[in-house]
């Protein structure tokens, strides 16, 4: 086993170059550009002053997320998804997560009667979407429940804790922190996690693309996605109390 | 924080009492129904001598899984999703994880040029049909290779491990393993975990439904699944060590 | 014109064993698997306390069904509907068929606004599955008609009268009661009949798979039709008065 | 029971005036407006030179229909399914039938490896669509063929047989033959009945819409059955023997 | 550059023979087949005394259409669009085309709380369906507003002037008016023009399908459709002054 | 009549800032944004070595065009129409417009058996967008053909002319370019005009909103829009000789 030499000198357990840009579309509530390296996803929250069914009546409010790729985001264009009339299985799975994730911080009660729908849509793949996804979605989320404090239609923030997520990956035997695309392709073990400002875990969902993993490979991946998930949130606040200036 | 008693004195770390009936049905070449207390799902094995497009003229074979859920197989009937026009987001990713699942196990090549459908139907659920389905699939999926090695299509199995799956979840602070649906509603961290039978994982799927967990959780929740799927790999081995009597 | 020997030295007026099993599943109001030899349906009856908007106000109620075959419930591997998107022509016209046949015995008006969905699952196919679902569907409709009068929401029966259904056809001049797969491929004319415990027609579909079929041969046919029902209908009052154990 | 008195002082045994117009449109090989009353159906052949995969490499043909109604061929307008994305049930059933039942006369080995497409197309509803668009059709089918011949493609005719379709009915207790809408709302039993010009049974589909009916019932309806159907085989002949004159 | 010679000697200028036929269909409150030369379009105007969501509660009124075309309108068959399962791109884009070019017509407020639909389904085709649609689905409305006069329902029409459609083009390179599908496949330019009984514009629909066109030759086939629009709303007042006599 | 003031001072027959960004993404061969004012659109080519059905052993190759926009490019969220599971007819007429337009200035012949696929996803709305997106995806196709040249995979280029699209409309009675959605929404007309670099039309579709437009005002419209695409198809020569930088 001889360590696999990662792209632009990155350490094993370094993340990508992250860089993360609010207002960036002026529409929305809060419009994140999150980049990871080479992966840009555009993070939008919107909110509605209603709820879907299964909340009606509740008093509570709801956090909903939707992600869709862009055709040419990817090395070769895929089928756009409006087109062929159906979301893939996978486009479903993240966004499922996406939402789920971000309702964990979200105290839905305190968010009254309303959603926020959380759209992300990937302008360049290369890696770790759905990772970048939910690290810029809390982003957005915190500046449209920002504008519903300031318009006086929230009196507290909903949110209870800050929420990053991060890839995480065995390559040729060696544990790798945010992979890219290439690496992804090869790795034997992938795992995303999604953890609280506390470093609690949210989601956990590894998968053995090739060999089955071991306990301990569990643990040295776990770690990793801890570190990185502490320089992520650290990234949050730092992009969330400098001024908001639209583009 | 009381503990928390389980239905039918169970213990915290006991399953359900499992039965699994080979030959359920005469027409697949495996057809298994798996039961986890009253959760029961009919898992076939379906041969078909081509592959999908993404593997023709490879040499290699794909195996893939559906799943299903009979729409008054749960306390208040769902929609048939054949007559909604299309499966919910939920039962793809049900799907894709029994599909990823078994493939971990399966030597693709070995397989040669043929698929082998796996097919998930819920005649009862309880909680964890995920688990119980990939639990009884991996059994229709061995018989369907032995008859395969009957008629001489193949010379020896292309199966390298074996492959089972359960449920645990933390509920009112105490970590149970296998939990029924009463517990999954009520848990606040839910984890399926599906591991070969040399003890490795193949995929691990945690969600904190209420509270985010901890390390420390996640370990307890690891060694539950741990001796959970250690039964039922013995569970399967009996099953199928047992002549096959056709109903 | 020899004759057509049956599996099993059947006779011509003969039915397979008919098996009628309540309470095979535990949520729904009624719940019956059938078999009329290899052929099994799982028949299930669940109540809603609403109707359907064409039925709103009305005062009445409403009986509807629908048909489903899992994936390998036949000799080979069929498509799932729910992943196709769309039911086919076959099951649209085979669950239309069962929902009139059921309302033709039902008072809806005695029923109350609410509707008793009729969902016919096959998991075992060897021809006449739509016949085993009417007669099946029609024994769990009694059962869960029993629970609302059990429960003081019914005061007495809506259901007027008993109905059961079976195939006939002529095979090889041939003409047979209750055909089986191989029959049913090979017969010139195949008859789907409907009738009431008191021996009238509900539906009457012949069809004329080769040859045209005469008078005569109808009139064959209709009697064969008419000496299987009675028995059927016979064996549903035997499986109705037995006490329903929950499996 | 007091007689029910047919609008325009029709016979309880009497057709609607019927009128076949030959060459209704240009383009396609066979084309003929068919009128029963109020109802009018346009029905088409259209020849294509190729089969449907499940026919591909036999040496034989296939003759296959589709049925529509324009959104306002009726009292109230009705959805437009191409606008709803799906065909109803009734659609569906209704082409499988006419399909079939036009088969049933095809010699489809003698048709060639070609594919007769009918479309009928409801351009005013007034009871008995479907059955004046099999009656329609099977004229139709006659001209396609009949250009066939002329173009030398076929040497003979595929067509064995004539074939016309008629409902019949119970109304307050009256059997009538050729049922209009209105007394198609009020009839207890509805049956369409298809037969060949030898007087043969093709396909018998009885609903019992109130009461469930007598075999006496049934034996009174085919016989009108059988009188309509002479008839409508008569006036068929008259109309294919006449110049068609395109419009 | 020489020229090129229409089919019966039409002149460059000139119309097809154009037909209007008046109540068509009986159920329609309004119901014209509309022909120029081959094409056959049947129009059928129903009102329905309820408005779309986004109309609500605004006082105001609805007009909106849908177009088809029979499978064998044309040359050779087309796919059934209710088969296929959605309406093409080009279905849409006419539908949408022949609703705002009633709308533009129609004071929507003086319509009163009521939609009034506009089928345009295409019998017979041969260039120029949605030019005819448009013009034939005028006449229609005409006849449903004077329905609801008689009724009682208006007083007044809310039809504030003429409108008809026609196409114009440039076939080597000589403007025409008219096109007939022959012309429409040869022509290098081909325009929709729709326009008032004032002379004013409604839409002007130009593409350029082989080279691009000038100014001067835009301005001439504006002057053709002028012509033709102006001969075509003098044939509506006609056939709108012509007793309406039921087919 | 009095006149329209414009925001941020700008003349009637003025356009907004345009910006044109080529290598904006960085996997497909063209990759342009494209601003006008605050409408942002993403435009890329994507080259693809085959072509559709209609296009095969032609010789010749294919352009073809998708549209979207995100759901929060809009002040409003609009459904997503992935997740609706169809795409709108707006959506459609867009994306045909588009395709049709760029296939106008290319020689499919010369271009070889590939496909040019172009994707104009919408980032942020303000009017315009369709304009935009031919106006980008012009570029894009420049730079996708470049790359196929420097390839060796095109000896020329099959792009004869140079393309470009804007709107133009009357707000109040007043000629504008370029209409931004506030303009967009208030107009009596509106019209999208396709030109080449020669000047001649391409595409004209305008379309009175409110009340119908007359010839003189039309020749006012054609005049600006004539002004505003020679100004544009500087530009994009401007920006397609500055050296590519991917970002």
């Amino acid at each position: 086993m001889t360590d696999f030499i990662r792209s632009g000198q990155r350490a094993a357990d370094q993340l990508r170059p992250v860089r993360i840009t609010r207002g960036y579309t002026i529409h929305a509530e809060g419009s994140v550009l999150i980049e990871f390296g080479n992966t840009r996803v555009l993070c939008t929250a919107s909110v509605e002053e209603k709820v879907p069914p299964h909340k009606r009546g509740s008093g509570g409010g709801w956090v909903t997320a939707e992600y869709g790729m862009l055709p040419r985001s990817t090395h070769t264009r895929s089928d756009r998804e409006a087109a062929r009339g159906k979301q893939s299985g996978r486009t479903q799975e993240i966004q499922r997560l996406i939402g789920r994730s971000l309702r964990a911080v979200f105290d839905l009660k305190a968010l009254g009667e309303r959603t926020i729908h959380l759209d992300c849509d990937v302008l360049q793949a290369d890696g770790g979407t759905r990772t970048a996804a939910i690290t810029g979605a809390y982003v957005a989320a915190q500046d449209a429940v920002a504008r519903l404090i300031a318009q006086g239609k929230l009196g507290a923030s909903p949110i209870r804790d800050a929420l990053a997520a991060i890839s995480v990956g065995i390559v040729q035997g060696m544990p790798l922190l945010d992979l890219e695309y290439l690496e992804d392709s090869a790795c034997d073990t992938d795992m995303n996690v999604v953890m609280t400002g506390a470093g609690h875990f949210v989601e956990v969902q590894g998968t053995a693309e090739g060999a089955a993993f071991t306990r301990r490979e569990m643990e040295q991946l776990l770690a990793l996605a801890d570190k990185g998930i502490a320089e992520l949130v650290a990234l949050q606040r730092a992009a969330l109390t400098s001024p908001l200036s639209k583009q």
